[in-house]
């Protein structure tokens, strides 16, 4: 399978700096959940607040990231993710972060997702209607 | 009315610290913040779950904040809150936050928080044995 | 003197959410200074940085706000400030935070700020070229 | 190579919740951070302005992190962080973060900082003298 990229512009705010004058190492994650909230709403017609009204919520159980060069004041972050791979209860989200001023990559990784029903906290398997949703092509 | 002050110390964390070299000023609100969910528990004995269990909680509606010195990093925050008055529906809560290391003050200021019903969202006349519990003397 | 009120419209992030489900209230502040940066920028044609590269820098000392209405996720916050009165060594900023979708007031308030060289760290008397600058009327 | 597990104690605090009501993904990267500034100074004896002071700085390139129990409002953590490789320009470290009340595991992961001159920016060879001080064994 080969999922779409999406892609979320962010202007960087002078919160995520911190001392060493770039963004805060742990704001790209804040990116990356921004971008896909965003996403999840704009670009699949399944905002976070539908998976809740059905009883289901996503939990991140894993994330990779990789920092290549940084963002800074001034900066708007493009945010790309995709569905890099769906499993019976999960997913695995792929991102990358780029300067837009230059398109350069700034960061990439991947975070892995459960569905999980919000009434038992357990993690069931991804109703196909929601997998179907998902599943848009390249 | 003479209301006791309490105090609580806070590091400061890494992630406070912004550009400048200094804690953010935002999260001086923060560390208040921390410092009174602390108090209520500690000091008052009655933690803000149990405001919650009684379908009541607490809604910041005004904030002032002086700031004379800044926190850096490695330092510890002596945060000190008292009740300053009680109205009918609401509380203004004082605070001052001072560096541990030399005592200086290098914060204060008030914050005015309203009780509401949990359920109907609306100000409510706070309860007596609340008030009461809050009426600590010095 | 009646300056001229500029707006910022800045997308809420999730993790500019609480446990409240709102904009945890710190970052309200958060926002104010975002827009701040753009405006300075934008607006009055002297960026931050602009400041910093003569050797002058803004230290916030005073902050005053009122919250009237909750922002929450999927909101579009517009950020309008002006300089409310210019003082010899700093300047009084005004500010509001408006929900985009409603046009309805969720914050208002003010911030104080003292300008000081970055060398000394002083208080200095604001030239008059950045008086001017930050002089635009109505 | 068996370096020693060193620990920190954090209380978590109301602005690390987000509105799952736990603590917000991207905040345990920040207590890992917290944990390492606290551990250098303390356990090894070599503090981040040591660092600095000698012209160099730590640039986090890599983090890997997974989930496995939510930390709650009123948790503190227990944060461990040990040196699980050196490299030639740089050092992976390890991270466990407990809930002290149970000393149950909710996350743990590994994150590669490498070394870099502050004049250049360019990755450096770690001298002798801070490998050394890193060597600490169990």
């Amino acid at each position: 399978m080969n999922y779409r990229w999406f892609s979320t512009d962010i202007v960087i705010r002078p919160d995520d700096i911190d001392v060493n004058a770039h963004v805060h190492n742990s704001r790209y994650l804040d990116l990356v959940l921004a971008a896909r909230y965003d996403q999840m709403a704009r670009c699949y017609g399944m905002a976070m607040e539908a998976f809740l009204r059905l009883g289901f919520s996503w939990v991140n159980t894993k994330t990779y990231i990789e920092h290549k060069r940084e963002l800074v004041m001034g900066d708007v972050a493009v945010v790309r993710t995709r569905v890099g791979e769906m499993y019976p209860k999960g997913v695995r989200v792929e991102f990358e972060i780029l300067r837009q001023a230059t398109g350069k990559l700034c960061a990439d990784g991947w975070q892995e997702y459960t569905m999980i029903s919000v009434q038992s906290g357990r993690a069931v398997v991804i109703p196909d209607e929601i997998r179907r949703i998902y599943s848009i092509q390249q």
